[in-house]
C-alpha cells in the first residue's frame, strides 16, 4: 500500500486549500514527474521496516544550478544540518541525499562523519564535489546511524536515477505521513516539481519537515525566492510548537526554460505544501488559521497569533467543535501580559468555525491597538496526538 | 461528598512533596481553624451545580492587618482583578469576598460594576471601607455574572462567619478540584492558614489559581515576603502553559502573636501548594521537576526550562512513562534557537525517571554554557486532559 492511496480526495487539484489561491492557468503534471533536468531514485536500506524506501537521491545534470537552501535554527541542530551549514556549498547544490528512519541527531562526531560520509558516497556515484551535495535526514533522535547499510543504498538510489523519480523520492522522505506531499505544475512555460514531509513527531521521536523544490526556471536571486516564500508558508505553521532538530527546504533552479519563476507560483506552492503538513499532523482532524489583526507591531501581532495557535486549550477546542471565544482572548491576553489591552470581548473574536463543521476553520481577533496583522496555521489537539507520543515507549 | 474525601493521602502529613522540606518543629492543625484574628464563611448562590457552595467571604478581625496582593498580569485581566487593582488598598486588606463558577472577565462595565458591587455589599456586611474589601472570581469567561444571586450569598456567607470556616471557605474558591488544597499550621508560636484552589482549566472555560493566607505573625514587608515566596511556588508551575484572566494570591498578617514568620515557613507552603496544584492539574497523572543547570544566564535557565515543561512531546513522555532525552534535547534547541549550543547528548541529561514508576519525577539537563539555573513543576498531558477540554462543548 503506497501513502498516496491514503491521499484524501486523490483526484482533488494540488491547490485545495481554501487559503491557497491556485496560480491563472496552471496546468498540473504526475508528480513523479520532475521539472526537466531532475533526476531522482530511491532505495530500501532498512532504517523503516516493511521494505519501504527510506534513501533517496535527487540530482540536477545542469551544471549551472542556482540554489537555496534553508535550515532549522535549532541549537540542538543533526548533523546532516551542520554538514550543509559548514561543508556546502549552499548556492549551487547539485544534489540532495536524503535518508528518514533516522535524524542523526545528537549523535556526536560520529553523527557528523556520518552525515559528512552520505554526502561524499552521493558525490562519488555521482560524479560531482561533495560541497555541491545536501544531506538531509529524518526520523529517531539519538540513535547511531547505520552507515555501513545506508552507504550501499546511496548506490542503489544513484544507479536507478529517473526524471520519473519524483514518486520515490517523495517515499524516500516520509516517516509516517499519512499521504504524500508533492506536485508538478506548469504554468507560463515553466516547470516547478516540490516534494515535501510532515512537521511534528509524526512517529515517536520522529521530527522533521523536509521540502525539496526543482524548476527550471530563471531565479535570480533564489535564497530571497526561498526566504519570501517559506516565511509565507512553512514559517507560519505549527502543530505542537516544537522546532525541529533537522528541518530543511532546498530550492534548484536550472534557468533552463530561459523563463522567471511565474509570480506567486512558488509561494502558493509551499503554502499548499504547508498546509498538508499541517493537515497530516500528529492526531490532526481540522486545521485552523488565525489572523491577528490591529496588533501595535508585527512582532505583536505574531506572537500573539503563535499564542492562540500553540495552546491546547484553543487546541482541543478546535478538536472538539467548541466556538469558545473565551480561551481566544485569555490567550492573547498572555502573549500580551503586562500590556495595556481593552477588553476583547465576544464582538472582537470571531471563533464561530471554531465550533463548525469546516475542516478548514478560520478564526480572527481584533486587538484594538494599532495597524498590524499575521496569521498562523495550526491543526487541533486529539487523542490520537497523546497515543501516538505516549502510547509508543521507547 | 466533600472534596476532602478525594484527598490523595487524606492522613499524610500537609508537607508531602519530595521537594518541599517541612519546617521544624511543625505542628499541624485542622485546616478547617483559621489563624487567630480571622473568620471565614460561605454561601450557596447557584453558580455551581448541586448546592455546592460558591460564594465565600473571609474576614481579618484586627483593625491592622497589613497585607499584600498579587494579581494576573494577563493582559485581558478580569473584572475583579481590575477592581482590586483600581480600586483596592493593596496594603490594607481586611476582607476579601470571592465567588467561584463565574470568573466575570471579559464581561464588560456591567462585569466591572458588578465584582465593585460585591466588594460594596461585603463592605457594607461587614462594616468596612470597600477599598479594603479584596475580590477574587473564577469560572465560566465571558459570561454575564448573575448578581442579583450573588448579593444575597454574601449576606449569608456575613452571617455565618467563623473562625473554624476554613473548609467552608476553601470549598467555595473550588471549582473541580479533585481534592481541597489547605493547611493550618502552627511553629514557633506563629499559626498561618492557607487555602488554594488549582490552575489550568479545571473546567472547560474555567481558570485559575486563587490562593489566600492568614497569619497571625508580624510580616514587616508583606509585598516582598509574598513575591519571594510566589516566585518560588506559584510561578515556577505550569500546567498547560496558559496564564489565567484570573490568577489572584493574597496574604494578610495580623502581628497579633508578636513574632516573626518563621523562615522559609510561606515559602514551603506556597510550594507545597502548589505542587498540589500542578498534581491536580487537568487529567494530571504524574508531576515532574525539571532543573536546567549550566545556563549562561538566569534569563536563559528558565526560558529553557519553561519550553521543556510545557512542550507537549516531554510531557506526553512523562504520561507514557518514556525516558525519552532526545525531546528533552529538542526542546531545549528550539528555546536556545540560533544560539551556539554544544551537542547535549544524553551524558547531559537526566531523563530516567521521565520512564520511572515515581509520581514526582525529577529531570534536568546541564547546557555547558555557563554557571545559572532554574526549575520548574509541571504536569503530564493524558487523555483525560483531551476529554476535559475538548468533549464538554459550550
Amino acid at each position: 500500500v503506497s501513502a498516496a492511496d491514503a491521499q484524501p480526495g486523490g483526484q482533488e487539484p494540488f491547490f485545495r486549500s481554501r487559503w491557497v489561491a491556485a496560480p491563472d492557468e496552471v496546468e498540473e503534471l504526475d508528480p513523479v514527474q520532475l521539472a526537466p533536468g531532475f533526476r531522482a531514485g530511491g532505495a530500501h536500506c532498512g532504517l523503516k521496516g516493511g521494505g519501504r524506501t527510506d534513501v533517496g537521491l535527487i540530482v540536477c545534470d545542469e551544471e549551472n544550478v542556482t540554489s537555496a537552501l534553508l535550515l532549522t535554527r535549532n541549537a540542538s541542530a543533526a548533523a546532516p544540518i551542520r554538514v550543509c551549514r559548514e561543508h556546502c556549498d549552499r548556492a549551487r547544490i547539485r544534489a540532495a541525499v536524503v535518508n528518514s528512519g533516522n535524524a542523526n541527531a545528537e549523535t556526536g562526531e560520529q553523527g557528523y562523519a556520518d552525515a559528512l560520509g552520505m554526502s561524499e558516497r552521493a558525490a562519488l556515484a555521482l560524479g560531482l564535489e561533495s560541497e555541491s551535495v545536501a544531506v538531509a535526514e529524518t526520523g529517531t533522535i539519538g540513535v547511531p546511524l547505520p552507515i555501513e547499510a545506508v552507504l550501499p543504498g546511496i548506490d542503489e538510489a544513484a544507479s536507478g536515477l529517473s526524471a520519473a523519480g519524483g514518486g520515490v523520492f517523495s517515499d524516500a522522505i516520509t516517516t509516517t505521513d499519512r499521504w504524500p506531499k508533492r506536485c508538478t505544475l506548469k504554468v507560463d512555460g515553466v516547470t516547478l516539481s516540490a516534494q515535501a514531509k510532515g512537521a511534528g513527531m509524526i512517529e515517536p521521536k520522529m521530527a522533521t519537515m523536509l521540502c525539496f523544490v526543482q524548476t527550471d526556471a530563471v531565479i535570480e536571486d533564489p535564497d530571497a525566492a526561498l526566504r519570501g516564500a517559506v516565511d509565507a508558508s512553512f514559517n507560519r505553521i505549527t502543530v505542537d510548537g516544537q522546532m525541529s532538530t533537522n528541518d530543511c527546504v532546498l530550492l534548484q533552479a536550472t534557468g533552463a526554460s530561459g523563463k522567471p519563476l511565474p509570480e506567486g507560483l512558488l509561494e502558493a506552492v509551499l503554502k499548499q505544501l504547508a498546509i498538508e503538513i499541517v493537515r497530516d499532523g500528529e492526531g490532526a482532524v481540522r486545521v485552523a488559521r488565525i489572523e491577528v489583526e490591529e496588533a501595535a507591531s508585527a512582532a505583536e501581532a505574531e506572537r500573539v497569533a503563535r499564542a492562540i495557535a500553540n495552546s491546547p486549550l484553543v487546541k482541543t477546542a478546535l478538536f472538539g467543535r467548541d466556538p469558545n471565544w473565551g480561551r481566544i482572548a485569555q490567550a492573547a491576553g498572555a502573549a500580551l501580559a503586562g500590556e495595556d489591552l481593552e477588553e476583547i470581548g465576544a464582538g472582537a473574536i470571531d471563533a464561530a468555525e471554531l465550533g463548525g463543521e469546516q475542516a478548514e476553520a478560520e478564526i480572527g481577533v481584533r486587538l484594538g491597538r494599532g495597524e498590524h496583522r499575521a496569521h498562523v496555521w495550526f491543526s487541533d489537539l486529539s487523542y490520537e496526538y497523546i497515543r501516538i507520543n505516549a502510547e509508543y515507549t521507547t
